[in-house]
């Protein structure tokens, strides 16, 4: 018989994530390249130091049936030009399993769209939980003025594809107008089927 | 095809639980005849007004492979004899999966226990998440002086099992001694396979 895997507890501080996490994915703004519709804001701030947009602090859970693999996620206030710092956002390999984001401090949105383009957002604060259900893909943006953290769950074997993503863009921007975060049409966004 | 699912947007009150529930389960002191030590000290409870030992406050979540139902539980503070409250605990009915307990207010322990009769627990505080692997029963328990809150999330199939609990007890039960939570074995243990 399999030998049984042991608990774990894992301490997060709400204001910067998991403590200990076993393994960092930090996103710096040179990875973001194509997906701003703003490119020279995105050039100007390679040359300005190439900041990091956002922070995953994973902990080790098996990628398999039956497991939740949990993260948190930091998002750096900050834009390229006038869209929010954000995640690159994703579908799942194994489309029809939900994630779940909880958020812990800061604000910001949570925009999820599907194959055919339908978009939906919810506006995260501190206690939000956003449930994701199957088959939508998912991003996070931070449109507040400090750092936006967010804990993170999905099945164990949902697996991630970031090439629809990368291909369409999202259907949706989120930019600032006078202060305000603005849902907006993304002018490079190219439908899956288009 | 299926029609999606909308995304569904939770506020949690990291004091309370879940704002808006879709249902709210009460257990009080007579649901949990038969598992305390202290059979008096029940039956004084139940004639004192058969308090409330916890409550969860739920959200509809399909109970399907590829979901992630989640909820909140609040376990009062209190004692039958000497023994913390807690929730009555259980396995799940697809034992092949997991279970993350995560603390918001409050404390307590995480208690867990496979079929063979070991014994894991986890010291929760808040920002402290418990992984439970799958195969491992689970209980809670309020150690602390005021509410112990937590958010749950377990896989939509996982479905629960009481049986085994309710027929064997925990090995180990979580006793006040000199002011100190303090775990000892359980006499009304019954091993699985004794």
């Amino acid at each position: 018989m399999k030998e049984l895997m042991e608990p774990i507890r894992t301490l997060v501080d709400f204001r910067r994530g998991v403590v200990n996490p076993d393994r960092v994915i930090e996103r710096k703004t040179s990875d973001m390249q194509g997906m701003y519709v703003d490119e020279l804001a995105l050039k100007k701030l390679l040359s300005q130091g190439n900041p990091f947009i956002y922070q995953i602090r994973e902990v080790n859970i098996p990628q398999e049936t039956g497991h939740i693999i949990y993260s948190t996620t930091i998002i750096y206030p900050g834009k390229v030009g006038q869209e929010y710092f954000m995640t690159k956002g994703h579908f799942h390999a194994k489309e029809g399993t939900a994630e779940i984001y909880f958020c812990l401090e800061g604000e910001g949105y949570l925009l999820m769209q599907t194959r055919q383009g339908r978009v939906s957002a919810i506006h995260m604060k501190p206690g939000v939980l956003g449930y994701i259900p199957p088959y939508w893909g998912h991003r996070t943006i931070n449109t507040g003025n400090k750092e936006f953290v967010f804990l993170t769950l999905f099945p164990g074997d949902a697996g991630h594809n970031y090439q629809i993503i990368q291909k369409c863009g999202f259907a949706k921007i989120m930019v600032e107008e006078d202060g305000r975060a603005v849902l907006k049409d993304n002018p490079k966004y190219t439908p899956l089927n288009g």
